[in-house]
């Protein structure tokens, strides 16, 4: 019996043990580990990142860039509606679309020429102005290839003796003006160094009545003239090319601004839009400003205004020199612009968040171009849809999902001031400052095919960084982090030698709104020159009817490398965004910038405010505790194991590190500034670069040398000094 | 063998089972179920609930305001420093204290008496004004009882003829400006109907050139006049009692604007502060005012105009009458206020939440009082450090964190213009508005001993009325909350007959920075009178020096049950706020709010807009808008077991609870008021109780005629319409 019992005692010893194992391991505890406690901890996924770069496809973006480029699409034309329509069908593909698309109308006050006619006279001897661009190719030939106009300039007819103002900038005007009467002149000056809108605001502070703007081919031709040389023999800008453009300071719809343009909405009176020309303006090309720099009379202009027409530049007697065919004629400017009221589209995309649904990272660029555009926009938006395309059939495949969500836009009427995306962000703006934890910006994706140029919030330098070293650099061995180092680069405190990011203080894109006006960390992503082997301004054909795909394909980037290199860099950077369980943000990096900016402004400024009895000691010490605070959070993010932890804990980091551009904003900062709020990145016209509030205001304050300017400068250092510590405490502890 | 075998079978099978039991059940799946999963899904204990309502008591109460009130503590005054010692004391108190405590100091302007004469005289017969208050307790006697003053009045010596100009309205000035010359005279006003400041600002339009302010028995003491009805023979004010006060429009320190008041903020000249008076003011008690009013001369004044004081109340010759001693007299004004800037403390505590430390719930009042301040604010301060001795004892003892952190301020110089709370919102503006659920306010927390008294954002009254049902009303056998409903009430569409919780649309209090500035629900809760029982504007010993411990253990709330109803009622709110899993925030209850105040707009408003061309149809649509989405989000709510879910849901849905009163703010919508940034909440001079940029726009509209003003109408519906839109939008799915 023994042996019996023994037995069954083993029998029973061997199945307890089985029947705990079983119990343990088999058997799934159902409920207790919730499925969702191993979503919330999951992180970003090479292999999709991986899997991601290589689909996106070189002929799928130039298939995107000759779809887009057909025909012009001048926002709110039958061209743009057929780009909505075209960005509709792709986000609303079944197979390769987002999980919604939709438009959203805003009717917006846009500037259209209408027989615009430019020329000069005396009573004998006309002279037209090319109404249209020469024709190399069938592009040009399109009926809607619109007029060479400035956009928002006023109608009027003027007339008046020409003078030469470089370009238009207030310094450029008072030089004439020591020698010369200005009141009654009309000026030509030339593209570049000042907006284009401010060209005309200077010259009517001087009387003049009227402004012609044309493209120096030193500028952009690296001094190139004839048609042999240029377009489409080149990327040069053929001698009847013209840059069109907005004539306008402030971006979003002019008769709204800080409220989204519907129907209902209150609108200025036109008398009170600022920032506009008061005079008559017109762009034309560098053809039809030989014919007139070259006869001008007066003394020699000075050597910096000289430029690569085949003259002697004069800055006009005023007026036209006694020998030539025009001696004694005046310009006459006959401007037929009108304003119109129109609908102009957003296009807006989707992919849902499976965990953050309530975290958005946003993907956006212009859709209007003024002509074919395409460089600008379309480029870009090539680049966009190949991302959605890979994108989206990844989510219709169920092979992947983001977890925050993913919101893709397409803007309308950039071209006339930023403003698809600007009433965006009006109309949603609780929404996406609460929410939006990124807005990367690619407008024009490939202005030449050297290297990456990025522009960002220093928080988004790593993450730049990151995707960058993911990416080779086509035509190269190496990475596009590598190349780009080696064409613009600078020392770092922290890194040492890294590619140079630059700072979003302007409102050149769609970024605009989102950086300045919501404080979102937003970047702006291309592929650029190397300045090295040309002065161009920008790509030549910018901004003329020679800006089409047989250009783009031919001069700018033959086998789309450039373009899928900036897909996959900002393709990387938005999944990264998306995916992370962590931000790639970094906020020490925000400290750099902010040293930065300290020590130039402690350079340029403390002894001069010292002098008036202000000091910057409060301002110093707030970057200080900026730098503190930001080094703890750094110490709590490695410190952390945010996998193993409540995903609360994640969302409190990541909120922290989402919102520090937030507090940065302050609506009062610059009462005078359409949007502009976020007080370290603000448009600043002082040239030195810094803190832009206290740059401006030291040197109108210096300028003037009134106690009040001085006071403003004061309250400067207080509001910057207020926003940096103000920041600094939202990365301290949460309490 | 048979039998062996089966044995060893059974006694397998039943060690296996065991075995499976034991390994399912009895071991832990170790880290696969993590601790934080519990402790993210837990809501509010009603267990913990019941603990804290049984602990506060009235006696430590009563303590608590006996200590507070030893001696006069206004702002920055040594009694002042004795208060913030006692604060810190407590709250750092290792059995009963919080997590941490601590001083924040703001260097603020601030006004002081000195040795202010305010007199009437001729030639031979001068009568000085009283500069004390009687001595009926040892506390009038207390040397540091500052002196009656208009605080921010400007020093200066005038004298004119006198006039009685009611309560000071534009009405009121305009009414005697029909008959009588103002210039030069000094106005006589009463208390009530208008601002303080405002009294001597509209004064100052007319030419008067100084304002006495008086507190008119009629209007505070239900018209008893004698020394033997008044205190200390009742709660009545004695003739000699004066309401001191902040003569000022604004709130915050007036150097500062929207800056923190640190040693080196930019701060404005003063000449450039506003809301001010432009001319001397000074506050006199009854007894004085009726040596002035009897003697006038002139005709009588308008019915409304009188008072109880023991005569016909005449407007002035201007003057007095021939047959008085003073026949002939000026009055004489001799004001010797001075600004300085002196350190103000905020004290400031805090409970560290244990789930979500990055939510605050903030619950304040100030501490600075005008004289001992017994009722204003020391019921509060006494509330307050009740609520937080038993929640300190808790945290203490290891039975309880919140969930949430909540955050206690002590404000330093709430009298002088909310200046404690309004500065400590301008320095963390950013962390507050991207964390804070919720602020409570209480600061008189017994005004008298009849109901609950609540003012809130609408979201918070749903949370308010769960408190006050399960709190027992003293002196009754019913709740807090049935026993409001019989003083105050209004039928909702939503609920039928409720308690009416007012709107928080002024600045009386310190939830002013709070609910106006950052846009944070806010609620300010007290016990109050029986409407019905008396006319007081106030209770009569407001800002005076019999505003004692005396008074209040006396008349207001002998047992301090009273106290203790609002310590329960506010406790528990806090307490709700800061552990439930989902904010008691109820958006619909919004809806019922805007809807109210679109019926009030479109009945006032829509014909006379219309007749102007102006729609007021985006408006409707907004407010349908936001009623759908609202709608949306119960359900959601409703449909989700949010303790089964990832907490990230929770957290969503509490973002978008907590952060719906930010939606509505517009730094834009009136820059003129300082700190009003809220567009449904903000003050509103129109008696239209409705949106107030629109009902403050018609109204100056209607009275012009100008298009302009017609145009700025239409932008407050465009500015009302986008934040009720863009409300809803944080409302709606957020994906």
């Amino acid at each position: 019996m023994l042996k019996e019992v023994l037995l069954g005692v083993l029998t029973g010893a061997v199945a307890l043990t089985i029947g705990i194992l079983l119990g343990h391991f088999a058997i799934d505890k159902g409920s207790s580990v919730p499925e969702w406690v191993r979503d919330a901890s999951r992180d970003v996924d090479e292999s999709i990142i991986e899997k991601f770069l290589a689909e996106l496809d070189t002929n799928q973006l130039k298939e995107n860039l000759r779809e887009l480029t057909k025909v012009p699409h001048m926002a709110t034309t039958s061209g743009d509606e057929a780009t909505v329509d075209f960005m509709l069908k792709r986000w609303q593909d079944p197979n390769t679309g987002l999980d919604s698309a939709w438009r959203e109308d805003y009717k917006v006050y846009l500037s259209f020429p209408n027989k615009t006619i430019t020329w000069f006279q005396n009573n004998s001897n006309e002279k037209l102005f090319h109404l249209r661009e020469k024709v190399y190719k069938p592009d040009q030939e399109d009926p809607e290839v619109v007029q060479p106009f400035a956009a928002y300039s006023p109608a009027g007819n003027v007339k008046g003796k020409l003078v030469y103002a470089n370009q238009g900038k207030m310094s450029d005007y008072e030089l004439l003006n020591r020698t010369l009467d200005l009141r009654g002149t009309i000026a030509i000056t030339r593209y570049g160094g000042e907006g284009r809108s401010k060209k005309a605001i200077n010259a009517a502070k001087f009387g003049i009545v009227g402004v012609l703007v044309y493209t120096e081919p030193y500028d952009m031709n690296d001094g190139l003239v004839s048609e042999s040389e240029t377009y489409p023999h080149s990327w040069y800008l053929p001698p009847s090319g013209v840059e069109r453009g907005s004539y306008n300071t402030d971006f979003g719809d002019l008769l709204t601004p800080y409220l989204a343009a519907k129907d209902d909405t209150y609108r200025i009176p036109k008398e009170d839009i600022t920032g506009i020309p008061p005079i008559p303006a017109q762009p034309i090309g560098f053809e039809d400003a030989e014919g007139l720099i070259c006869e001008l009379d007066g003394d020699d202009a000075p050597d910096e205004w000289q430029g690569s027409l085949n003259c002697i530049y004069k800055l006009g007697g005023p007026g036209f020199k006694a020998t030539s065919t025009f001696s004694n004629s005046n310009v006459h400017l006959d401007i037929y612009n009108t304003e119109r009221l129109e609908y102009s589209a957003n296009v807006m995309g989707i992919i849902r968040g499976s965990v953050e649904p309530d975290r958005y990272v946003i993907y956006g660029n212009h859709r209007d171009s003024w002509v074919h555009g395409a460089i600008d926009p379309s480029s870009g938006t090539a680049v966009m849809l190949e991302i959605t395309r890979v994108l989206g059939k990844m989510v219709k495949e169920g092979k992947w999902r983001p977890r925050r969500s993913i919101i893709f836009g397409s803007w309308g009427a950039e071209e006339f001031g930023l403003i698809g995306s600007a009433e965006y962000t009006e109309e949603y703006f609780s929404k996406l400052s609460e929410r939006t934890v990124a807005y990367i910006n690619v407008d024009i994706s490939v202005f030449a095919n050297a290297t990456l140029r990025a522009s960002a919030s220093p928080a988004a330098q790593s993450v730049i960084f990151t995707a960058s070293k993911q990416v080779n650099a086509p035509g190269t061995t190496t990475t596009v982090y590598e190349n780009w180092k080696q064409y613009s680069n600078r020392t770092s405190p922290n890194y040492g030698i890294i590619p140079n990011v630059g700072f979003l203080t302007g409102a050149g894109s769609d970024y605009a709104a989102f950086m300045h006006y919501l404080g979102i960390t937003s970047m702006d992503i291309s592929y650029y020159y190397d300045r090295s082997k040309t002065r161009a301004r920008i790509y030549p054909a910018y901004h003329t009817a020679y800006d089409t795909f047989d250009y783009a394909s031919t001069y700018i980037d033959p086998g789309f490398t450039s373009h899928q290199a900036v897909a996959r860099t900002a393709g990387n950077v938005l999944l990264r965004l998306a995916d992370s369980l962590l931000l790639p943000f970094n906020c020490s990096d925000y400290t750099e910038s902010l040293e930065q900016y300290l020590s130039q402004a402690v350079t340029a400024f403390e002894e001069k405010l010292a002098a008036k009895g202000i000091s910057m000691e409060s301002l110093k010490k707030a970057v200080q505790i900026f730098r503190d605070t930001a080094t703890k959070l750094d110490r709590v993010i490695r410190d952390s194991d945010l996998a193993k932890e409540t995903p609360l804990k994640a969302r409190q980091i990541n909120d922290q590190l989402m919102l520090l551009d937030r507090a940065f904003l302050d609506p009062l900062a610059f009462p005078e500034q359409y949007g502009f709020r976020h007080v370290i990145w603000a448009s600043r016209s002082s040239s030195v670069p810094t803190f832009p509030g206290l740059a401006d205001a030291v040197e109108k304050a210096e300028s003037t040398g009134l106690k009040e300017d001085w006071d403003q400068a004061h309250k400067h250092i207080s509001i910057v000094t207020q926003a940096i510590a103000g920041a600094a405490h939202t990365l301290d502890d949460v309490i």
